[in-house]
């Protein structure tokens, strides 16, 4: 059966352009074209090999992944990549290294909050690799709350330097990735004292370990703070702690873009604008919406491939049992999470946008649209991952028992993504800033303010507060403007009862507090709202390709509906729909997941993920599952002898009763 | 710091008498007794140490089982411990092994379908252990569908033997635990084949592995399935595979309870009635619930304590930050988790009740409440294992980014959890079975036949389907009446529904496939309302204690008033209640969590845990949690050294440049 396509019936039953499908998922030809090579390049090469991951030890793991790490830059160099293929490289190895942080933040902060002249000195050196580079922002005992760190920078004027210093255990640097075992140096986020006065929380450059001998200069203690959620995983990262005891560094390692500390000690604030810092977080929380599609995107395609290859039940004469991707309750689970993954491929499009978007303004000095923007990268954020992290787990569920082998990979994924709902900002935290952010807009609404982008619809406040939804039929819910209304309705609704509601507390932060729980409530609202829209948007756009837009019309239905049916109680106790209206929505639901079965390999097959690059026997292009689970089996090191280690021990004596005599 | 009870003023503001809780929970004194005696027995024996368990290979771990179920053996016959006492020291070691199937799934199945003369010959060795045994039931291509297993045990009169035989790769016996390393001995489920004709699976007894050296017989091909979910977790256990080549066993190795094959080949029928098997299925998912309850106790103790220890935000002068489970957002997760793990647990109580009265019934060959008593269990199963599992996520997740790490305990308990969704019937396959049975209930009113058990609310259907709730202010929220009806209402409505819905079809087979996510929504909604209504009878019970009865009593409105919330859309769209009766139980709901807040830290210090058995540093008794991560990360044995193993290779290359010369 090897080399046999064992879903080719599935794929030509496709109703649509599969190859079209792939380009509209990769946001274009070009990155098509580049996304598949690198990802044949590195599923190629051997060095690349990962389906041994999860039976590593810690140690050997670890090694593994400085291997890769080390050879992914030997490839980058050799074959002269452009930085979007080596982002593509990195992409596509698949393992949390070192190497993320050193380009992902220590870069992009020294780019954005150092002066010319200190990028001018740390860039070059952090581009060739000649130092790496961590981020050391959180503490054991501080979080989402940076003001409250305690690692304090002490200006010593009579040497022009800073002190860093660990003042207490819970002051010890703890989680930042790269940290553990290889950063050469870290961006250190600590409290400027100077004088005496504290300054509140800066960054600063400050080396770890000697460039000679990768020992930890004096005063520095670090190490790594041990494992993490699964086998594999995480656990590739040297995740650190790390404490200093009186450590100096010259006062020209604070980076100093927006404020800085004379050769006195005067703290001066630069002319640059402190907002210009809001530009790297819109940034980073960007590129976590695009990954959460990716995430989100993988497990589904697992899922999806596997249900079709998975039979049960349905024959009571012993012939072939049914497939269950054509159970209802299979499809009630599976397609809303399929219709997801696109979802947040296209808002995450739509962020990439807003980005450009953002940081031309800010060039041109025009701060008016930076709150909306960062509150609803927030809010996307948190929505996102917090779904994907969800989906993954259903997914496996859907796998039956067997997604709980790790060779379904899975559970890798689960575990190497729960983290996104936490890191960049915990995702309730999140949503309270996009409900600070709500209440504000709402409170401006009768001075007359407009609100502007994502917000815009509160505009329309009067009419969204008693509009009734335009829904007789079933079919009525396939309009796209009937959706957006139903969600505009409901979020504004949701919003303006907070707003009520506060305004009965005398002390308002009381009030904020009290009423937290619904202020998320109507925070989700209005980024599922964004969501939606922002795929009907897509689909205004021109897609070429016979059916492509057809099936994205289907799928931005069913991610509709299912929120619908989803979050019926908002949308009824609001009153935007009527329980009658709810009600039709789920049939309508029902019968579009019918019209997504025929299509739902190739819509999987469109995000062109390589078997290496999903790591799932379940989710094999060929659904040549059974016998590959099998092979799979007989690596595992319990099965290199037939009678296991400590059968004389312990098995034996029990089987023979001697256990009374032996030594345990 | 060490020794000091950091959570003592937490611990001063209880407003009730934990000892008394603690009966409460345990279920009895005697129970208390027996588990504090024997989970402290558990704890100092250094044998049973188990907190580096994520940290070992797999074959580490393996062999650590192997010599901890040995261990429990010794201790159990050394100490001549009971039944009760015995069961409890396998629960309190807390890692799971082949003695589980032994004892909980090789011992009962036996049992139950072995004539009295095998119960005679297979028992005695069983217990003393002289031989191990597995339950081998599922197949890699087959899972829920047990009527459509491959292997076969095909009848030889010539030899008076059956030749048990694997005909296919996905009749290969997949997942059974302590198959693929230990067991001696497994009862195998195979397709009884007599003269050519198929009379459906059966269970026989097939020794896999010689008493003598452990080699597998001949014929046998056996071996484990490889890593599954999670470090340590079930990574245990040696799930196996098993294959059969024509494998002879004598005739009376199949269980003949109930089918029996004579000498000549024919099979017979016996006259115990088939439903007594029905029995052991009530009892095993008992006992899940059981666990459910005892999995989500440990999350929710874990969760709440850090809660209490962790700090953030709050304080803008420096100050101590607030607790963050003084947060509303952080109670509105936490607390309907904490009353949930008491709703369980009295559910289960109740259930272990159900098993006895069931099994009384049989015996005198009244066979009415069985049916019953079947969807009532398969229900609850499935609610509380899902429940379970999602609520140990969350926690982890209520415990921001250290709920990650290892030491947490809760990604041990979450890998270790999850498989219970799936086990023992699929979680949405169950659900159906309960919906089948809710729509011949509903099918069968009209004839006046009356509802037994928890079905009996159906009795009031006219009622039921046209009933107000009762609700004008927040506090009648707090009359279990009210609470009641409402539940009822719902469950009632939805039903109905579902029966309507489905009348509407021609092929009722084709209508509850296509109808079947609504008949899963109305079985939800049937086994929370079973819940529900055990809570409020058990507060119907005298409990002693000063103000023990008060905190259940306000745990019961938040676990209904959570639900209602949670499932709004359920309770408007039937018209159970308004809207604006959502909104006030809602209210409700969040003053409630006020009066939880000061007791929930003696709330769950009554489950009695032992730190051993929590295996948490979040989680301690004593709340000293900076400190004991920070010495725990030092344990890793990637701190072993300080210049990691690999850096040489991989690391100094890259900073030195030198790179593109060197080999990788």
């Amino acid at each position: 059966m090897e080399g046999v396509d064992h879903l080719a019936h599935e794929r030509s039953k496709a109703q649509f352009d599969v190859d079209h499908m792939k380009v509209v998922w990769a946001g274009s030809r070009h990155t098509l074209e580049v996304s598949d090579r690198i990802a044949r390049l590195v599923a190629s090469d051997p060095v690349f090999k990962k389906d041994d991951r999860t039976r590593l030890s810690r140690k050997d793991l670890f090694k593994d992944t400085l291997r890769k790490a080390a050879h992914v830059w030997k490839r980058i160099t050799e074959l002269k990549l452009t930085e979007e293929e080596a982002s593509k490289l990195r992409f596509y190895v698949d393992q949390p290294a070192y190497m993320d942080l050193h380009w992902g933040m220590f870069i992009p902060f020294i780019k954005g909050s150092g002066t010319e002249e200190q990028q001018k000195k740390w860039l070059p050196l952090a581009y060739k690799m000649q130092i790496i580079g961590c981020y050391a922002q959180t503490e054991l005992g501080h979080g989402s709350n940076v003001q409250g760190l305690e690692t304090t920078a002490n200006f010593d004027p009579k040497t022009d330097e800073f002190v860093i210093h660990s003042p207490t255990l819970t002051s010890s640097k703890w989680w930042p990735g790269g940290l553990g075992k290889v950063s050469t140096h870290a961006v250190v986020f600590a409290r400027l004292i100077t004088d005496g006065q504290d300054h509140g929380v800066n960054g600063f450059i400050v080396q770890l370990r000697s460039l000679d001998d990768h020992l930890p200069l004096p005063g520095v203690t670090v190490g790594d703070i041990g494992m993490k959620f699964g086998s594999g995983a995480y656990n590739s990262m040297d995740n650190g702690v790390l404490r200093f005891d009186h450590v100096r560094i010259p006062r020209d390692h604070m980076l100093m873009r927006v404020s800085q500390v004379t050769r006195e000690g005067k703290v001066v604030q630069s002319n640059v604008p402190r907002q210009l810092l809001y530009g790297t977080m819109v940034f980073v929380r960007q590129t976590i919406v695009a990954d959460a599609s990716s995430a989100l995107s993988r497990a589904v395609c697992i899922a999806t491939r596997y249900s079709a290859v998975r039979r049960q039940f349905g024959s009571n004469d012993g012939g072939v049992e049914t497939q269950v991707i054509d159970y209802k309750t299979q499809q009630s689970r599976l397609f809303p999470l399929l219709a997801s993954a696109y979802a947040f491929r296209f808002v995450g499009e739509w962020l990439k946008w807003l980005y450009t978007d953002v940081t031309q303004k800010l060039q041109a000095n025009d701060f008016s649209t930076l709150p909306e923007a960062h509150a609803c990268t927030a809010g996307l954020k948190s929505l996102t991952t917090s779904a994907t992290a969800d989906a993954i787990e259903e997914c496996r569920k859907l796998c039956g028992g067997h997604g709980y082998l790790s060779s379904s990979g899975l559970p890798e994924l689960f575990a190497v993504y729960i983290p996104a709902c936490t890191y960049e900002g915990d995702n309730i935290v999140l949503l309270l800033q996009v409900a600070r952010f709500l209440m504000k807009t709402v409170s401006q609404l009768p001075s007359g303010k407009k609100p502007i982008g994502t917000t815009s619809y509160m505009g329309r406040a009067e009419h969204l507060l008693q509009s009734c939804c335009n829904v007789q039929k079933a079919e009525d819910w396939l309009k796209p403007s009937v959706i957006l209304e139903a969600f505009e309705a409901r979020a504004m609704r949701m919003s303006v009862a907070c707003a009520k509601d506060l305004s009965k507390f005398t002390n308002p932060e009381e009030g904020f507090a009290e009423l937290s729980p619904n202020l998320v409530d109507a925070a989700v609202a209005h980024c599922q709202l964004i969501v939606v829209s922002k795929f009907i948007e897509k689909l205004q756009q021109d897609i070429p390709g016979k059916g492509v837009k057809e099936q994205l019309q289907i799928l931005c239905n069913v991610y509709a509906l299912f929120l619908v049916h989803k979050h019926l109680g908002d949308f009824l106790s609001t009153g935007s729909i009527t329980a009658k209206q709810g009600s039709l929505a789920n049939d309508q639901l029902r019968s579009l997941y019918s019209q997504v079965r025929p299509n739902a390999i190739a819509l999987v097959d469109a995000f062109n993920y390589t078997d290496h690059y999903l790591s799932s026997i379940l989710g094999r292009y060929d659904g040549n599952v059974y016998p590959k689970l099998y092979e799979e089996a007989w690596k595992d090191p319990l099965n290199d002898t037939v009678v296991p280690e400590g059968y004389h021990e312990y098995i034996q004596p029990l089987l023979k009763q001697q256990l009374r005599n032996s030594r345990l």
